[in-house]
């Protein structure tokens, strides 16, 4: 399989690879800031501040990342195109965070109070939607509907995405098949239409679009697999955000499926019990046990086969601006993944 | 100023009046239900019944009935587009009432269980978005952007205006201007863009256009303050809807506004008490305090001078098609604001 690195991301140490990319796209994401902070002046004076606390510039904005490299040219140059297509894609990203935070309770997101916490549930419901139409409004003022129609219909997949799993929550009656159909809808939509548009925009032919597109998918797979894995092997200081929120919460992810199925059968309905909420959750001797049966070397394994499907998928197009950089993402992610493996 | 009726409409009853417009638009009606049918199909397999739970046919229908109406050709054959602008316009008045009946932990609607009831707040919250994403990407079916970018930037304003009604709720410190800028966002905006999208894609000239706009957004005004009347004017039979919730919520309307304006001193403190919720609400007292202080007369006259301007927006296009069933739509809506009027 063809595999080549970009040297500004491959010279970085895994600890801080991603800001390598960031170093790579600092123009871009300055203009990208630049862009949204422009955007207030739409929303009506009642609630620009509100939205303003929304747009704040500490997220890791992967989804822009992807459209600003699957539309990369060697000119370096930043595309007004693509900056307000990084713009649709990460507010879309944000009114369903808003909207995460709603149902999860979730108090802190990025070290502030999460708006759910600082407006309430109620305006927090509506500057989601706002957010959500203010997103699809944008993508209106590109010369086609292409945009806007790949953008919604995407938007509808994520909301499916995560009912499902919602109406899943606390149950073991979930095959490792329902898990990946959530983890496309609900993470890896967003990252193939972000990967799609940067390409189409960035002026490439239909086969590489589609390439690009589906690189986007299994990349977006492979970091959802990522994340559920940092939920139990990661730290928080380094990860930046609370974890161990999937077992508390009921949530059967990779990691959870592994260990049910590597347990002897009463431990394995002990845990089934603990998923469902009717035994506290016991995530020290869960962690412990996924240690003792190897559950990190399986789910590594997972995260590896996603990144090798994504890299696969521009194998024949080695030479384009675009592969160079995204081929690296996988390096990048890879290396993050590593960071979690237990001594 | 110019007045004209439609025979079809001014010969009903008054209490039969919305039916005297939904015979007209009966095979309208029945297209855009075969329509919103037909588009369960592109939601996802796990979603659909939720999706049809809430595309149910008892609504009112009233702003895919502004688009038809806006829309309408002496021919009354049934355009495919209009009916298509009616279905995204519906969707996005039914994404609002799934999310707003979260807000209002509402039980009922249209004597069923509420979405919110039916499946829980955390799908109830996805499931508006996804019923919001749907209308925009079908609204990107149309050969421009233009409907995708007019509804779009509607749904934001429709969203700002219930965010600044939010803030607001239980405190009197609202006034008129701050009422009148509620309503048009958060009614009137729908209204303005279902008559916009039927004059548009009816084939009607700039001028004409601009004038049911102006039409649509005077009307979603007078029938805001109309409902804002019903809420303590009208009998729940007859409305189908719990009434007398404003009062309780601390929402501050037009005919709360007025009785506050008459009450003595003393009484306007302790009904400023009772919309901070600071003491229990009183609303059979109240109502009895409206009539002795005539507020139904004043806040009657606010909805009749809506509907003029309404019908001053068309009075110089009087041999229009749609002029003629517009302007009895007003006359539907001064009837039906007289079947409150107290005896």
């Amino acid at each position: 399989m063809s595999r080549s690195s970009s040297p500004e991301i491959a010279q970085e140490s895994p600890k801080h690879a991603f800001a390598g990319v960031f170093a790579l796209l600092a123009p871009h994401m300055a203009e990208l800031d630049r862009f949204l902070q422009g955007q207030l002046a739409d929303f009506e004076p009642e609630i620009r501040s509100m939205v303003n606390y929304c747009i704040d510039t500490s997220g890791k904005r992967i989804r822009p990342a992807l459209v600003f490299l699957s539309g990369w040219s060697d000119t370096g140059a930043v595309s007004p195109e693509l900056v307000r297509a990084a713009a649709v894609v990460e507010l879309v990203h944000l009114a369903t965070l808003v909207h995460d935070d709603i149902m999860d309770a979730a108090d802190v997101r990025r070290s502030r109070r999460t708006a759910v916490r600082e407006f309430g549930p109620t305006a927090a419901v509506l500057l989601g939607d706002a957010l959500f139409a203010h997103a699809l409004h944008l993508a209106t003022d590109f010369p086609t509907s292409e945009v806007c129609a790949a953008v919604s219909e995407s938007t509808r997949r994520v909301c499916a995405g995560e009912i499902v799993q919602t109406l899943r929550r606390g149950s073991t009656d979930v095959t490792p098949a329902d898990y990946q159909r959530i983890i496309e809808l609900k993470t890896a939509e967003l990252f193939r239409v972000s990967c799609f548009l940067g390409a189409r925009l960035g002026g490439s032919e239909p086969g590489y679009v589609e390439a690009a597109d589906r690189f986007g998918r299994h990349l977006g797979v492979a970091y959802q697999i990522y994340d559920d894995l940092a939920d139990f092997f990661g730290r928080e200081d380094s990860i930046g955000k609370t974890l161990g929120t999937d077992l508390a919460s009921g949530k059967l992810t990779l990691p959870l499926f592994t260990l049910l199925d590597r347990l002897p059968p009463f431990e394995r309905a002990a845990l089934a019990e603990e998923i469902g909420g009717r035994r506290p959750a016991q995530p020290a001797l869960r962690l412990r046990q996924m240690l003792e049966l190897g559950v990190f070397a399986v789910v590594e394994a997972a995260v590896r086969a996603e990144i090798e499907a994504a890299r696969a998928s521009l194998a024949e197009w080695p030479g384009r601006p675009p592969t160079r950089h995204l081929m690296a993402l996988g390096d990048v992610l890879l290396s993050q993944v590593s960071t979690l493996r237990p001594a």
